[in-house]
């Protein structure tokens, strides 16, 4: 591409960073990924990167480099796809041209520091223009299971559309949007695809998947079948589509730093009719595959010879 | 031994649950375990375990039962030791006897999750007078790096020793002490072992890492190196030795079960005088054996014949 046409297109749009702290470090460890600026060439290794996926578990974000590479027309068929977080067992990160994959934990504090380090690495490698889409799975309200929701924005337990981050002791409010128009053509992507629901809709984010998602099936539980229908109904009314335990770090760590961000989970069950993950092996196992499908097929729109890129 | 000297010496106490529903389902499915009432002989399984040990990495978990099992003269050096939860990659699971070794990843929200499904799992199994012990990595506050903390009180960003649980949009407070004649246990062991220093004190337990912490070296970070000491020396002032993200829901839901238990983590640096985890990797690797190596000597007392056990 001419430069000038990438320019005209599409101004460069680096990672920020929000730390004057950072410049006086001599060497930046980003201890969680077993990396860092002075043991590794981070520009070399990560410069070329305009997509970052991550999902909770290591496993599913390794299949995903898999399915990638074979869309992407990429896959050698005589490489394993190594482990580029081999150092640890924190995380995993896989990459294959210009997708990154990256496995964050469950929930809120293990997916920032996942995030805090990922938005690190990509700020010190100079990339630009890079998109970022949480792949994940959830509890759905009142959705056929398999359905996949794309998040327009991330709401507390009280349906509101905030994180709060505790700094130094005291709560600071931090706003949880999405990109509207990234969410909008991932779901003309899953109109194309036509294999599977999909909707764009609120999505909760808890700290619990228990108590906090009013499941009757913890170890715990001091609320009735009725309490559990009310809540979820309210939630409803709010909007909200689904339940998962990510969304809202994500959301507000990726709007800081400048980040393209969507969240795009299937939903493994209706939470108005059971807590249980009952469904067989393959059936979850193919619900859990319909979002990297989805994402897939959008990367892969996006890197034709006609896409804008940088 | 005699069971009546057994009950004399120990009345035997189970693990509590408290949710009357779980009375009506016909199987439990501890889904991020892979592992069931149904598909699983639970009792067969783990009625025999008197000890679990929980720590962030499943690798750290691994070599603590490698470790315990040496100690206890308990290992079969044909065997590789099973990970019990090997149909996920959301926890790993080991078993040596009568100690369970279990990670829980990063975060309150993973170990809640683990914790849930543990307490069913071990209620379940029918176990009786259970121990249960988190070793972890930590930061110090003005101890040298190295020290072993073990948790007195786990108290959260503001210095109070609180557990905030939302359940259905309202938030409750749970008490987060912890087994206080353990911790005396435990000092006593490491007293007697003389390898390291060890100090009681309080943990706080944060939702995240950088930020959270006081940390100068995340991707975002609006305050001074000032800030951050008061911050730190506040935290100091009011009993804390070390700063982890785990202790506050583990006190919490232990303390609703009826399971005694202990935090005992190793501080890897001293937030005084800097964040980043720039010690080699050998000395990190010898830092972080000394939880374990605690708590194995301690497992080893409590096992020999004079111990009381039920």
């Amino acid at each position: 591409m001419d430069p000038k046409d990438s320019k005209r297109s599409a101004p460069c749009s680096r990672v920020d960073v929000h730390n004057p702290h950072l410049d006086t470090l001599k060497d930046d460890i980003l201890y969680h990924f077993s990396l860092g600026t002075k043991t590794h060439d981070l520009p070399a290794m990560f410069g070329d990167v305009k997509f970052v996926c991550c999902g909770g578990s290591p496993w599913r974000m390794k299949a995903f480099t898999e399915y990638i590479a074979a869309e992407l027309a990429m896959e050698d068929p005589k490489s394993e796809y190594p482990n580029i977080c081999a150092g640890t067992d924190r995380y995993a990160m896989y990459k294959v041209g210009p997708v990154l994959s990256v496995s964050h934990g469950m929930g809120i504090p293990s997916i920032a520091i996942m995030l805090h380090e990922l938005i690190k690495l990509l700020h010190h490698a100079g990339c630009t223009n890079v998109t970022i889409i949480r792949i994940g799975t959830s509890g759905g309200i009142g959705l056929e299971p398999g359905s996949v929701v794309v998040t327009k924005q991330s709401v507390d337990a009280t349906f509101l559309p905030k994180f709060e981050q505790v700094i130094l002791g005291k709560t600071v409010v931090r706003n949880t949007d999405l990109d509207e128009t990234l969410a909008e053509e991932l779901l003309e992507c899953s109109n194309e695809l036509s294999q599977f629901h999909t909707v764009v809709g609120n999505t909760m984010c808890t700290l619990d998947f228990y108590e906090g998602q009013a499941r009757l099936d913890g170890a715990f539980c001091s609320y009735t079948e009725k309490d559990k229908q009310d809540y979820l109904n309210k939630a409803r009314e709010a909007g909200v589509y689904n339940i998962e335990m990510e969304s809202s770090a994500f959301a507000a760590m990726c709007k800081l730093s400048g980040l393209r961000a969507a969240v795009v989970c299937v939903t493994l069950l209706d939470r108005l009719k059971g807590d249980q993950l009952s469904s067989s092996h393959d059936v979850l196992h193919n619900y859990q595959q319909r979002p990297q499908i989805l994402v897939g097929y959008y990367i892969k729109k996006q890197l034709n010879p006609k896409a804008k890129c940088c």
